[in-house]
């Protein structure tokens, strides 16, 4: 008779559970090179902001550039359904949380204008930046075209998972291959969490991955569907098959963990498990310079039957590059966070991002409350 | 000498410790089948409603089978027992908490009448709708024979724990293979949470067990006796007793997963972790039309010497057919069930139930409340 | 080179991180037997009541053996330091918080009356019950010859931590074997939390072993000194020791879980996990019938220089009967705790306390507030 | 093709995690030795004060040698960058908690007077205590002849993190065996967390290592940079390197565990790790002689751009002398440091720290809130 088989769960971590362990060397923050490669281009700074629209538009995205970085503009959302989306951020920020929801659910419902799509493209192009923008699987195929003709230098594609294989019997699917061909840029795909879902992306020639299924602070999709990998596991995973595609093909796929960070040390913890680069979405949204006027909310909140998402109150606390940047006086971690990375690379002994993927890192779980809590009456 | 042994504790698992993985291939959620066949009758979606007297009474019972999902009526409870019983549950949703204990206690002591069970069980019948019924072993005997003549379709023998091989001084216990050659309909038997004893209760031929001890919002068997085990753990031991008497005997007997769900995504996680259906206790008493008027209450709370359960104010949100298919504003994974098992199970690529058994899960535990508490200044 | 060595931690549990799982087979409740032989008595309830001051006095003593129970008089404390202990009592009870350290030190410092130990014991006797007392290790060869002459039944030796082996250059320790051939009656020794101590102990021809360091509700000596096994794990490990000391002598040596039940279940988990029996302090300290008035404190609060424990308000609940025996209206666990240990043999199939002990237990973290929100509202 | 490699992530502890078993043999506390050599020096207990502006000025430094142990004045600091600090110290307890890290950029901004570094040098000399001097790595080749010249007894060398190996372009860095051969002065260097990076630290001819990284009450190193082992682990890794390394070379290299306490429980806990003494912070700033008045603030808070550490308030509770050796009425573990340590190590039969090292511990997570709730009710 056979043996039983029961089914087998691996256990898994997100930020708050693990710590970097410092080397056995110790190097200058100054001289660690953090330069991000995507396709032909190099970034200073390996931060992307989401194609989130309380995060970016036009003028945000000209800014991230000019700051090192890239950020997404979602072509999916009120940039390119509202001539005005001005009106439109203002009037979500203004609405109550009850009613937040259903006022999304409507602003998502109206049509996406092609023309806006050129226009928002041409916009952040005339500045000088480097101008990436997302479409979901769905509109993959009609917006490529249009971006291509103006002028867009990154297309992504982004959905809460994306699978090399979608099976659908209505319509022919989104075939990445295909689309890698029929565009001439590089062409970042996601959200995928796992090791082999991870190396089947890879194989379509896709030029980056994001990494991250339920970590964003304005996501519920864990809560309503109960999927989602806590992020550095999800790192760790898609980090093992692109140094595995690496081994194999000899084309090195940058991976970028996506959402589901708070502070500083999250980022120098993404990067430490093997991110490439990090993307993010509710620090940003706390930029003076973000659209969203201190309210965030999530991509998948105007699903009209099964909304994943909640807006957010963040809050406004300084400009991008004091974010970024510094120097501060806040000591918790969420300003400076190049400084920041530089900092960990130092101390593990890192001059390069790759290096950084080499430090030791342990399961620790977060300091408890009770344990800091002198801090509770700090004067 | 002999090396001396040591008890060997296993780890279990709960909905909130896990969390399910993104598939390498996806599927249209709309592709998917969820059918639940129970002897002869199939379903359209795997959902049944507890015999618990908060959730359950004829009207509920005809809608729910109306809304593709089957409700099981509590023969042993106020329905049985009062001829009004909107009264007494009225009374009950109008105590205090220090009352209610006491109060149940005497509710429940009132007799069972017989004329009762067939009234009742008519009363679904004349709808259309599959009727199932559910009596404690102690009154299984006694109750299978009229449930039988009023035209019941399915008999439900449920208590805290059931195991195939009761033993008592006092009389002849219920012996299964028996009941279910006594009645022609099919006999779900519950709760069980281990592999042994589930696959011992198959094996006495009857059509569906219950899984879950302990786990539900108005239970307090845990913190009384010490006994339970968390949902998923449960439910991935029963499984491998049903895919092993499967193999063994070449008869598919479906497990319910019972108790403990708060919100659409444990309801995947219990059918990623092996179960065919799940039986929802206290998000049903939230509906309109539950009979419990906005509280629910434990099966063992009105037990005369040792009470294990409580009342609890679960309030009243939604309709059951909104709570069970949506649409919806509501973000939290509390509305729209059946549309989040779809989604989930479409995001594991997974056609049908006993392919999402197959979907890989991970320990994960939930998400604190530190890490979302940008949501607690939610406007 | 020799490879470095890494000192190893062995996980440890407590009651409220693991669960009982029932069995395979059934019994009713009533045909279970919970006797606890101590010697040549027998128990028909496997419960003793703490030797503490706020627990046990000569009628609490009287009434717990007169419901089947041992409770255990302490030599050390205030009923054999002062005549009239009542006001002593009254006067800890009355004090504030910041000023029942200083004045337990001040009531402990009295001399303990030769004369007052005999008085306690006989009284005790004279009611027809056993009669249990306990003295601290130094005092335990002064006292013993004084409570032989009384006609004491059982003598108990009990500190935070006692072995069979106490190194002192000041003064010849306490040696077991000595003091159990120069009293008649049975000797129980304790605290140990580990396999080797308690072994050590049995073999020194004791009869019976006090499981538990740092686990009470009225002792911080887990914080003061970092000292201290979680009851679940102690009590395994001293269940293996008595399972190898019968296998290599052919006695049975009981083994009595002490301190850190807070409810029926915790009892349940300590018997499944291989007690022969209970020790129950803050518990019996909310009685009606203690003589601490609704305050606890523990063991050690009275050290000079370095005090271990602090007073805690328990409150006054019920009588002892009820709390042992029911019935009760209570949900939580914390009455009828007698009913609840039959409750969960029968649903383990267990028909004696021996055969609890083979009951299957999993490792699943207690129940978390979130998960039983609903109770918070309760009406 | 090559399997591919997932990083591996090692399961580290903190001090609210273990606890210690109990020995198999007692001995009376007053027979422990708990003594620690540094070079040649004998301290009669096993504590340090940390090199923290809060914590030591020359007064305290005086005291706490008197008592037994040793103080770390720090050249870095408040002490010799003003002739007044007591007015610099009073401000910075006056300030609200917005203003306090400014205030503390500006407050360490100011040049650091060598003639101050020989004045408080002598200060300590005077009164004939031990003195002990820190500075960071940066300055270590530039204080430490001025230190040797004003006969210091012991030079620190710390750091949030220190490497045998340090990597930079603009300058030679410190290197260690020259710092060692230069000075005719034990030196501390400090600090690391694992077993290779001590290891190689030892081998450099130091005579003693600070082990901890973002432990501390007032650190945020973990919060900002990710960066961080609890000290646990960290005890345990370092004091495999010295055991290792004592085999190697025959040198016995001290190890302290620095930061991170609250406790009495958790000095106990650190000694059982491997540590051969303990450095203190917090604890200390609390007592009645240290310079902070109440307050505290970490050694990172000053950065000008990014800075890691809040000032904390802390109180004041009772002298040093009595928080070491009491007597108390406190029983939380706060005050009789040392009468904590030798009644641990009673318990656990080690009559000195090395044997110490050799008492077993268990994974035993901190008693929850829930668990000890009658003490929130402690009247």
């Amino acid at each position: 008779m056979a043996t039983p088989r029961f089914k087998q769960l691996r256990r898994s971590y997100g930020f708050d559970e693990v710590a970097i362990v410092p080397g056995d060397v110790t190097i200058n923050p100054e001289q660690t090179n953090i330069d991000l490669k995507l396709g032909d281009f190099t970034f200073g700074i390996p931060v992307l902001a989401s194609a989130m629209d309380a995060v970016v538009d036009v003028s945000f995205a000209i800014l991230m550039n000019q700051l090192g970085g890239l950020a997404v503009l979602n072509l999916d959302g009120i940039q390119t359904r509202y001539d005005n989306p001005r009106e439109v951020l203002a009037e979500i920020a203004q609405v109550s949380g009850a009613e937040v929801t259903p006022l999304l659910q409507k602003v998502y419902s109206q049509p996406i204008k092609e023309n806006l799509i050129s226009e928002r493209i041409q916009a952040i192009k005339q500045s000088g930046a480097v101008c990436a923008v997302s479409a979901a699987p769905a509109n993959a195929k009609r917006f490529a075209p249009i971006a291509s003709e103006a002028r867009a230098d990154i297309f992504v594609v982004q959905a809460t998972v994306t699978s090399a294989r979608h099976l659908s019997k209505s319509s022919r699917g989104l075939i990445f291959p295909e689309l890698v061909k029929s565009v001439t840029m590089p062409v970042i795909v996601g959200n995928c969490v796992s090791y082999s879902a991870c190396l089947e992306l890879m194989q379509t020639g896709i030029s980056a991955i994001l990494v991250g299924v339920g970590p964003g602070a304005a996501c519920t999709t864990r809560e309503v569907l109960g999927v989602g990998v806590p992020q550095i596991t999800a790192t760790i995973d898609c980090a093992a098959a692109r140094d595995q595609y690496h081994k194999e093909s000899g084309r090195y796929v940058p991976i970028i963990t996506d959402g589901g960070f708070r502070k500083g040390g999250d980022l120098c913890k993404a990067v430490a498990a093997g991110a490439d680069a990090v993307m993010i979405g509710s620090i940003f949204a706390q930029t003076k310079e973000a659209p969203g006027r201190g309210y965030h909310w999530g991509m998948s909140q105007q699903h009209p039957a099964l909304p994943r998402g909640t807006r957010i109150k963040v809050g406004t606390t300084d400009t991008l590059a004091q974010i970024l940047f510094g120097p501060t006086s806040v000591t918790d971690g969420s300003q400076n966070l190049i400084g920041a990375l530089r900092t960990a690379m130092g101390i593990c002994g890192a001059a390069t991002i790759q290096e950084m993927h080499r430090a030791e890192m342990v399961i620790a779980p977060a300091i408890s409350t009770e344990g800091k809590s002198w801090q509770l009456s700090q004067a």
